[in-house]
């Protein structure tokens, strides 16, 4: 199994969305330069939900369009319907990831439509851009539990991310929406996961926000996963617990990886330069990630340098 | 293998070791009170080393003393020499757990000898405690690197173990003191030493310095150790990086694993409520662990209730 895995910063559209400050595409475009220049070779650069709803992401086309300018990297970015992909199309993304949630209650408060409907929109969506040289990812939100349904069978995750590799995704995304995961389910899904979709890669989104995030990852690298999604310092937050931790954090979550033996071309100074200049960014917000305040180990080595 | 596990509160002794707040004996006591009716029935209490030095465990017989009087409560105290045993002895503790560093420069710089030196003196404390119902138990320090010395090699870590088991320690505790522990060392660690310490049980001390304590329990526990050592909101830090987290949260450990199924007959309602009791404290300290922030997961169910 390969000791690639690639890390994809998701702070820039998870992160922004639950923050207070609002970065000007200026800034957004000068930390995806950073982390480019720190290794990082795909990020979710922004949203295309509607600006009225979420106006940090109202320059969406035109952080695609400074994005794309950018060789190294695969600029990404999140649609939750068809008007939104066509968005992001419109604007010249080359991979898209489509997010519905396998929580029904989850998804009608997210997207105010039933869950089988946005997995019509997904199939719409993919006719739309078979055409067009995009990727059309899927994200499952709430695949691990949800805080307002509470529990959500793994039967229903497995049949939605099935369905989804059928109908064409480029990979398939579970996502711990609300940090419900632990160790043990994590393998079992990823398990399954991978019997129900054959050759689709899979891909992991977790938050921390109970503790268990990187202990998440390795369960999941157990199961051959090897594309996570982190946010920078952990931002994101959680909308139902003010204080609560977000995403993992992207550079622990690639020390880990190093520390395992993984590859991720992280250059680790770059990346902790960049956390400082994050938080000169954003003074108001509460930065996680441990590896920021206690630095690398003196024995510790990454494979890069 | 058995369900069950120990987690032992240490944050009376590591968590108190490094902060500036003094906490009265009072105050101690009524930490211990509250946490023992969470469910917790083994806890370091407190350190017999110079009060000169460590002022705040100046109160350590007391807190022996009157932390016997709880009847659900095995209180253990840390010692690093043999005037601190008797101590302790005479204080009438009724377990103490006696630390070593397997790095010899982290030996030297903490209690100012030789590794070997050490081990000679776990020698005469074993002698001295024969006839006394006291269990001595053995910690290794820096077991997973040191952070003056770098690597430390898992050989002298075994051998270490070794020696101590067969003097007659009652448990071998790996201690990742300084947070450079990762799960694959972990695994590799703990594999072995169960070859070279027979029955004699483990437990494993770990830091969250770098964001893998959590993943290091989770390694840990598929080696078959059952008892771990944390502190209440991971307090603690790390004396050479400010800001930095210490030992693991005692809240998030037991939450992982209880979500994993194992028992550790913790009453979480009662945790947080102590957690919220000692932020006021200690409101000058930087508060760890994510349950305290996101609470339960609404689907959540720990075998107590």
């Amino acid at each position: 199994m390969s000791n690639l895995v690639n890390i994809r910063e998701v702070g820039l559209r998870d992160g922004l969305q639950l923050i207070k400050t609002n970065l000007s595409t200026e800034l957004k475009l000068s930390w995806i330069n950073k982390q480019v220049s720190a290794g990082f070779t795909e990020m979710e650069v922004t949203s295309f939900v509607p600006p009225k709803l979420l106006p940090q992401f109202s320059d969406a086309t035109d952080i695609i369009i400074q994005s794309n300018k950018i060789k190294e990297l695969k600029p990404t970015a999140l649609v939750l319907n068809i008007k939104g992909a066509i968005r992001a199309i419109e604007a010249g993304a080359k991979k898209i990831t489509f997010v519905l949630s396998a929580s029904e209650k989850h998804n009608q408060s997210n997207v105010n439509c039933a869950t089988d409907q946005s997995l019509s929109m997904f199939d719409e969506i993919i006719e739309i851009s078979k055409d067009i040289k995009i990727e059309v990812a899927a994200a499952i939100a709430t695949s691990f539990g949800c805080s307002i349904q509470g529990s959500v069978p793994e039967m229903r995750v497995l049949e939605l991310a099935k369905e989804m590799a059928k109908m064409g995704a480029s990979e398939i995304n579970l996502a711990d929406t609300v940090g419900y995961a632990n160790p043990n389910q994590v393998k079992s899904l990823f398990s399954e996961l991978k019997n129900q979709i054959g050759c689709t890669p899979m891909a992991a989104h977790f938050h921390d926000t109970r503790g268990m995030g990187l202990a998440n990852v390795v369960a999941a690298l157990q199961e051959g996963v090897r594309r996570f999604d982190a946010t920078m310092a952990g931002l994101g937050g959680c909308p139902f617990a003010p204080g609560a931790s977000g995403n993992i954090a992207t550079e622990d979550c690639a020390y880990l990886l190093e520390s395992l033996g993984f590859d991720t071309s992280v250059d680790f100074d770059k990346l902790l330069e960049l956390r400082s200049y994050l938080s000169n960014l954003l003074p108001h917000e509460k930065l996680e990630g441990r590896l920021g305040f206690a630095g690398k180990a003196i024995n510790f080595k990454n494979k890069l340098l």
